[in-house]
Formats: structure tokens, C-alpha cells, sequence
């Protein structure tokens, strides 16, 4: 942490402000510049962010060096981490594909959903039971019922299940169900949400909020990491920006990124990111080539008749095409389509 | 909501699309142009969501036109709504000064601050008992015990208190003891925490969310008014952008915006949005002269050492500035300070 | 500016660090953390910048501390300026009222509007000559027949003009008919521009980019300022943001960070920044309240046959209440209105 | 376009909006809903533009549906064009790999970057000798002279000139020397530039403004086209988000975008979005991926004595592994390296 003093502090500005940190049981090391002084602290930044250094007398400003998360660091935990989720690697070897329905809807499109997704070389079943809505008058899923729907066709497919879930008080049941727990964009510092699935035993698919910093997603999965559970994935979803021809603007960036300052392994959604069938291919092979551990991607049996974002499904056809994508660019990456 | 279709769509597009419509119970008004064509829908746009019309052949784009709010909706109720807490107004006549610190640290901190803010003319007391806090290692507030401190400075001093719920389970408890409750910035979308809110029985503060637009606050909004209650006070407190030098920027323009839309009264946050303390005042009279039914402000009897946000918190000097600024804006505006 | 190590940073890359800094003529000041080392540099800031100390081994960030820009620097000069037009002074004393027509049309529309202007408190006259606009098939001005219009208008009502220049060949032209040289958002950082109006002999208004930081409008400033021009007015005209109910959003807080960083006099436009008439008058209150030096505002005769911005231009009634809030609200802040 | 009427109009607000656009050789669709009226134009939209339609009593929005361009719009065009820069083709056949120095700085530097960029496949060679900055104080650029040292360069390798042209003023001097001009990310709406360029006989490479929507993008284009020059290709170079972590977010989506709603081709560049050496190859993977066209790339033999953007240029270790990105990822694509 740096203190930068005004061109007009004091010298007992500074003494002051040495004392303090000081007391605090750190150190302080001046710099004096022609046009100001510059204070390096060394010690226990939480106990330093207490202090209130920024609204001392001459304090110009406080700049922050060290990273703020801990246990989801690559600092302290250099080898990038691989999860395993019903016995499916996500990590640095391989490239997963996670498909099936935004929404669960039926049995039959449930099962029709994961039987494209298989075919196009999925490893594990996406699909939402509960659905966080804009709109009060939208569709909310089914609850448990879809929980059931799921469980069923894991059995039929062995594709162990990814879900979403929005409540806190709904994170035993949906883990009871779930071979992973999702927490949605909406929901990434809902810290109640974050501690409860950070306990439920279960690996964690963390997406970014849509308008959050990567240090800010970081230190979500810092909350997770803290009750026990390092079995996080975090997947990049598109980032709210002033475009306006695509739902939201995917920051491919952010994988090399967040896999440079955290162990965890870092996979994106093309679906959601664009929200428009016609650019989940194109971001499907960017998110591989730039580097991601996995792709989570909607596909529908019938896209016309879904329940919820059924515009950015992948049908028939389309579900060719990424089979031949999933076969081509993980190898030209020199990784497993796991 | 108006369907466009593309250059190159056939007669046969335009036919399905316009069965699907009418079959849905809904009227489809054809105009051809020179380049492309276009289809009004008039009928329940709920019902025309639910059809995919984006997703049929031929459709280029699917352009709504309705607001997707209606129980907030001005249209529906032109007359702007006063919410009273505690027997306090929050509407168009007046100016409402809600103070006090940012977070209950203890009871001589909190009364001395409500003492501060009652001599600057507030007749509402904030202080939170539960913090979100983007950092795991944050202070998360004194729960319960901040909220028997807060009941005690009520007593003491008559203002009726406005708190923070962070967690839907705990709205039952923290309305037990709260005039009003917030939501805050980081919850403008957990649905579960807008509908406990929305069923307590006590008047509600919204924070617009840092990135949401205003018609998703509205939206989040008719969250609680569906649950039967419109006693809901919204407040902007700055929006993400790509400026540094604030920690958010100030939308003044949401208040008017706002206010057109929806029949609900809006505050300013000026404390929350810029982050220091220097721009406190100035923001404060903006709000006022914008047009804002009142201000929420952080003040803090010993900032250098509050717990949660201090150099944003006003002080002594501050406060008898702020008191003439609550004597002169209100009144230039036509309207009392309450 | 501070250079923080890499924690992986061994003595030799440090060593070298430290060696260049001090072969370029500067002190290096070593602060070893526990988990890293910080470097504290004094000396000539443009120098360190070109060495490329970012891209040297164990170098993993460097934090500039300093301001880059000088002379609109209020470090340099702590009295805040004044900036006289044709006589009328923009600064910290006053409120100044520049308004007129976007565009100008013709002798009977620029003149009728001056008119209007005047009678609502403007001293100064606002008009376009030449007009920057996204789309090629857009009017784009009368160019120098429109100056002439705007000269025949001053030599009627009295009224000094601003009027902008959008090419840098075009600046001695437009300078010999203007009082004011305006620079437009799109233009903030056209360099060569900024460095011809430097050398104009006028006063210039420079318009905050649209998604231009205080920073990089400061810096655009000091592009003026070094031809030897310091007679420059910022302006402040909104912002682009994710928001989409208002054209961009108003940044107030700009007004009291930009006035405490540099002496230059800051005006806000609140005609561009909502692009509606309906908020102009309460950003025009905000933007008086919160302490800007003025405001330059859209009026005209009849907006619905304007050929620029038609809709947000004042018309007769609201003139009636911009007289008002001229006349209440720089009082409110103990200015005068010139 | 389409007329939203408000709940309130009239029968005569409707009445004049129809008696208006119609008297303007335009026709009317009136559709009346149960809530609101709304009206379909068929005609000239850039006359109804002028009409100031939404101005009018009783018109709530207006809607605008066709896009604003047209030369460059693939609707009138449908198959993607290639441009072909000194018999280099860049189009949808190809991935072309244009490198260079950031700035030219010595003959020596030039010559060493282009043989390296050579080496790593490029057929197009990079380099600015006129270099627009944020800081009056940083370096600007040799002007003519590094023309030369482009054109030695050019003499010596064989590789076509690529180079930046920052004023209107410079066009001829700069077209006399270069192969292809480039606009750069600040001057995207300097329209006087873009009609100077639009006339010189050179093809064009426009950089996308780094906060300008891609529908801005496409209506700067048609400003060069309009002068007669469709000789255009597009660049991403990132777009300014509140992301912190990279200097910008690079948008790949915009690449499937602007190549569905125009016919010229669009490259990325990767080393000036992301402004960090360790993101340039897996952002030159993920351009590949999405379907760019080409990619242009900072190379420079000596970083580290860089006078321009140093930290982000590719050293020799990496051109190895750029050689070998761009022998593997065309190919995934089924396209040819040029």
C-alpha cells in the first residue's frame, strides 16, 4: 500500500501518519520527491484499510498494490487448479463442453436437450430449474420438479448435472440434486448465496457479474473459497457495455487474466454473451483459442417453443458444427476435448 | 411491439408470423415498404414474449414498445405517489433529509451521529446493522445488536429508522424493528429478497443497481409492488462507468427520467455515489435542485475511525453547511424541507 | 511513480530496475514488503515513462502518482481562473448564461433566438456554423455564411460569440469572426486542433470527449495551453454509459473534480447530454447547484423545423422558467448571474 | 421508422403526424392498440429525420428501423468484398498478418522489426511516422522522415506500407508514400480527415473509436465512401469498458457483427486492446477463431527502448510462437495465410 501526500501536507501530516501505521504494528518507508512524498507501507493490509489513512490531514490519495483475495490466488498457489465435477475434469489439460436448456421445461425436452448435447461432445448437462428473471411476469423454472427432470436424465445420459440457484435457502435441496451449483450473474455478491454454496460440498460454476471487475469476481470466489470449498469454476459471461448489438460485449481478455492471478479454471458462455444464435459458433472458437478451460452452451430441441432465451439456442444443424469445432480447435490448442 | 422483417424475407414468412400472432389472440398490422417490411402486434405482449417471434424465419428484429412495468408505471397512476415512513413524507411536496453513519458501530457513535443529522434537519435516521461488503475480510455488521442500538437512538431521539436487509431471510426480523427497509446496490436484482421485502408490511428503499438501467430498477421495483406493496421509495447513488475519479458516477438525470415513468418518489444517495467526502455538499445541492424528493447522507462523529466507508462521511463543519444547504435548495424549489 | 516488483522478483532484476532509474537521473527508493518490494521514483516523470520500466523483468505494475498535465494544473496555480469573452467573465464568481441555436439557419431564426436568449439572462451567444454530425448525409452547416449571420447577430443585440471550429485549417476563418472558439466532444482529442485553437488568439471552450476521462480532458487542455493559450472554458456535456434513457449521462461530479484539479473555469451543456427538452431546466438547476461556472444551453424559434437537434431545444415557455431558475439559483450559491 | 404515439395523443396529434410525414411524399400505417397508437413510415427516412417528428404533441418515441448506411451495407452488397492492399488481398479467403513497430523510430529499428514480422508471416507491413498522444509531452512521431525509412523498408523487404495519417492536411504527403492509410481510434469521427482520405487512391484501414457502437463505425465508413473509396477495412482495437484489468476490452463479437451488416472486411488488433504483452497471442488465437480477416500486430526487435507502447510489442521468443498461431489457426478455419 502506498500513501501519497499533498504537494501542501505537513511534515506533521507525515509524522502523523507514520505514527499511525506504526502503532498499527506496520512499517513505513518516506520517499520525498520534488513535488511530494510518498509513504510505502509494509504489513497487514486489512488492518492498514481500517485506518482510514485516506481521510487523514495531507493524504492525497491511497494507492492499493497487493491483490485483495487470498485462497483463490496464484500468488500463493501457483499451479493452476483442476476441478472435477462427477468425475469431469475442468481445467488446464482439457476443454469441456457444458450444454443443454437454458430452461428445464419437460421431461422429453430435457432429455432431447442433453442427447444433442452428448452427441456434440458434452461431458456435462447444463439446465436451469431456477431462473432469475428481469421481469416479475417472466418465467421462473420449475423448481424442484425440474431438480427431478434433471436427475433423470443424468440417468438416462450418465452427464452429471450443472444448475443454477438463486437462494440461499434453496442451496441443500438444489445440492442434493446437483453435481454442481451454479451462481448466476445477477447473484455474484449475493454473499449470503456465496457462503451458503461455499458449505453445500459441492464444486461451484461462479459466473461474472455482468458489470463486475475481475477483482471484484475474484474476491466472490473468495467468499466461496472461504468455507472450505476451492472447487470453483469461473466462467466469463459477457460484460455490460455501450454496444448495443449484442446483449452483452464477451471480454475474451478476462480468461488470460483471471487464469494469470488465480489458480481456479476460468471456462466462458458464448450463449448468453452474445444472446444471439448466429454468434455462438464464432465465440465458441474464440473462447477456445483464447484459452478457456470449457464452454457452457444453450441448445433446445426446439428453439421456437422455449420457455426462455430461446433465441440464442444452438438447433439441429448448428449442433454439427460444434461437434466439428469441438474436435478441431481444442486440438489446435494442444488440449483433450475432455 | 413491432416485428421487422428482413429484406429478404418471403411471403411466406410474413404469413407465419402473422398467424402465430393472431392465433395467440393478438392483432398484426402489415406495412410494406420499399425495403423491408414491418408488422405492428397489438394484444397482450406477455403472451407475444412467450412466442419467439425473434427466432422464426424472416424476422430481423423484434422492437417492444410498451414499458414492461405496470403497477410503477405512471401511466397507470399519473398522480405522484408520497410514501410515509414512520409517519414522515417522502413525495413531491417536500425534501426529505435522511442521515446518519453508514454502518451502527456502537451506541454512543450512533446517537452522536443521529444527534448530528437531526441538528442538520434530518427526520430520518439511516445506519446499517448488515453490510454487504465486496471483501470477505470486511466488517459485515453488528446484525441483531445494530439493530436494538438503532431502536434505542430512536427512542431517544423520535427518528424513525431506515435499514439495509441483505439476506430474505432476515427481512421478517429487520422489519420487527425498521420504519423502512433498504435494498441495497448489490441486491437491486436477488428476486427472493425483492418479494420477502415486498410481503413485510413496511415501507421500502430500492437502491438502483451500479449498472442497472432504469427501466430494470423499475422492473425490480414491480418485484415488491407485486407482493402488495407501493410504499417503495427508489434512490439513485451513481452508475459504473469508465470514470476513475469517482468511485460512480452520479445519474442526476434518473431522477426527472425517473420520475416521468413511475408515480414512486426518488432520493439521491450523494454520499454513496461519489465516494469522498469533498463532493458530499455539492452533490447534495445538485440533487436537491434536480428535483429529488430527498437525500440519504453518511455522517459519522469520527470518520477517521468508522468502520465501513469514513471518507465519505461528513463531520462537524460539514454539517452546519449542510444545514443551510437544507434551508436554501428546498425553498428555491419550491418545496419544504420535512 | 511507484514500480512494484513481482513477488517472484529476484535481487538482480530489482538491481537493474534501480540502475536505470538512476542512470536516467532519478532516485529510486526501495520499500521490501513481506511478500513484495516497491520502488518509489523522484526525479523526471516523462523521462522514467520512456523507459519502458513496465516491460522490464520482475517489473510486475507501475503506478503513476503525479499528474501529467501542468499548466491547467491548479497545483501550479491554486486560484481558480477567470476567462473573459468579449468582455463577459466565465469564473468562480459568477453564472454565466451562454445560449442560442445548435445550428445556424438562417438571419431571421440565429437572430430571433439571440433574442430569446438575452431576455432569458444570456450574455453570451451560442451558435453553429460549422457542424460535426455522425452520419454523412446529415446537414453539416452553412460554414462561413453562417459566421456572417452570427456576426450580424452580435452587432444587433450585443451578444459575443462562441461558435465551434472543426478543422484545423478552418481556425484563423472562424477566428476572425468569433469571440470564442469551441471545441466539440468528438474533437477532444484531435490534436492538431487542439493545437491550432492553442494558437488562435480567442478563448476556447473545450468539450469533455463523450467517453474521455477528467484526466484525458485535463491533458487535451494542456495540448491548448502549451501554444500559450490559457484562456480555456471546459465543458462538461454527459458521458456514454450503458444507460440508454438519456442521450449520455450528465457527469456533475466532473464539475467540482475537474475545479479542484485544475483553475480552468468548468460550464456544463444540459441541453446534449439528455438530448430531451424535458430535462434540460432540472440538469440546468443541477448543474448551477453543484457549482459550475455556467451553463451554454440549446434554444429556438421553432425547434419542430430545426435541422440539428430540434428536440431538445428551449422554446418560448421554457424560457419564461430558464429566467426564473437564472435569477434563483446563482443566488442560492451566493454568485452573481452576468 | 415507427412513430410511438403517447397513451394521451390525440386524434389530432395523429392526424398531423400523418398529414406531415404524408405532405413529405411519405406514407403512414396507423396501427391502434388497446394502450397506444403507433405509426409505420414508408419513404425517405432521411427526410422524415428532418421532420422532427418525435418534437410533435403526442408523439411519445421514435423508432428508427432501417440502418443509416449504405454504401457499405450489405444489404445492397450482399458478398463480403476484399481489398487489396499493394496486390496483398484482405478479405474472406484469408487471414492476413500485418506487423510492424508502433512507431518508426531509426532505419535500423524498422528494417529489424520487418523482417521479423516477416518471418512470422506478415505480408504487410505496420509503422507510424505520425503518432497521435494523450500527453502534449510524449513523443509524436518522425512526420516525413519515417515516411522514408517506411518506404527503404518497403524497398528492401518487399512488404507493403500500412501507416497512420492524424490530419486532414497530411493526406497527400502521406498517400504518396503509403500503401494503405490508416485512421486511427481517436480521429474515427474527425470527419474532415475521413473525406480526405475518402479522396486520396489509397485503400483505408478504420479503426474502430474505442467508444464508438459499432452502427458509428459503419456510418464513419461511409463518410470515406462517399468520396468514392470502398477500398475500407475495418479494425477492432477494443472498446473502453470499467474494466481496469486491460487497457481495453477487445470486442470480438463485433467481428461476426460488422461482417453481417457490411460487406468490407474487419481485422483485429490485438496488441493495442489489450496494451500487455502476455495477452497478444491468445487474443491473436481468439481473433483468428471469431473469423477476423486479419490481425495487425506490434513488433519491435528492442521493447524495453520502445518510444511508443514498448510493454505491449512482441520480442523474439514470441514471433516463434505467433509463426506458429498463424500456420495452425487459419488453417482451423479453412482459410489461407497470405
Amino acid at each position: 500500500m502506498v500513501i501519497v501526500m499533498a504537494p501542501d501536507a505537513t511534515q506533521r501530516d507525515l509524522d502523523e501518519v507514520v505514527g499511525l501505521v506504526t502503532t498499527a504494528g506496520g512499517e513505513a518507508f518516506v520517499s520525498r520527491g520534488v513535488n511530494r512524498t510518498i509513504v510505502g507501507l509494509v504489513g497487514d493490509l486489512d488492518q492498514f484499510e481500517a485506518l482510514n489513512l485516506r481521510g487523514m490531514a495531507g493524504v492525497l490519495d491511497v494507492v492499493r498494490i497487493s491483490v485483495p483475495y487470498k485462497l483463490v490466488s496464484r500468488e500463493n498457489h501457483p499451479a493452476r487448479s483442476t476441478v472435477r465435477v462427477g468425475g469431469v475434469p475442468i481445467g488446464p489439460d482439457s476443454v469441456t463442453l457444458i450444454a443443454g436448456p437454458c430452461a428445464v421445461e419437460t421431461p422429453e425436452q430435457t432429455l432431447a436437450a442433453a442427447q444433442m448435447a452428448k452427441a456434440a461432445g458434452a461431458t456435462l448437462l447444463r439446465g436451469g430449474a431456477y431462473k432469475p428473471r428481469t421481469s416479475p411476469y417472466a418465467f421462473q423454472g420449475l423448481g424442484e420438479a425440474g431438480l427431478r427432470i434433471l436427475a433423470d436424465v443424468r440417468a438416462e445420459t450418465g452427464l452429471p448435472i450443472v444448475t443454477e440457484v438463486v437462494d440461499a435457502h434453496d442451496v441443500e435441496l438444489v445440492a442434493s440434486y446437483a453435481d454442481m451449483l451454479q451462481v448466476g450473474t445477477r447473484n455474484m455478491q449475493n454473499f449470503a448465496l456465496l457462503q451458503a454454496v461455499g458449505a453445500a460440498g459441492r464444486p461451484v460454476m461462479l459466473k461474472r457479474g455482468m458489470t463486475a471487475t475481475i477483482e471484484e469476481w475474484l474476491m466472490a470466489a473468495e467468499y466461496v473459497a472461504q468455507r472450505g470449498n476451492l472447487d470453483i469454476v469461473l466462467c466469463e459471461r459477457g460484460i455490460r457495455t455501450f454496444e448495443k448489438a449484442t446483449r452483452n460485449t464477451l471480454d475474451v481478455s478476462a480468461v488470460p487474466v483471471a487464469q494469470r492471478l488465480s489458480h481456479l479454471p476460468v471456462i466462458i458462455d458464448p450463449s448468453h454473451s452474445g444472446g444471439r444464435r448466429d454468434l455462438v459458433l464464432p465465440l465458441t472458437r474464440a473462447a477456445i483459442a483464447v484459452g478457456a478451460d470449457g464452454v457452457i452452451i444453450d441448445v433446445h430441441p426446439q428453439p421456437e417453443k422455449a420457455l426462455c432465451d430461446g433465441p440464442q439456442a444452438l438447433v439441429d444443424g448448428d449442433l454439427t458444427e460444434l461437434a466439428r469445432v469441438m474436435r478441431t480447435f481444442p486440438e489446435a490448442m494442444g488440449r483433450a476435448l475432455t
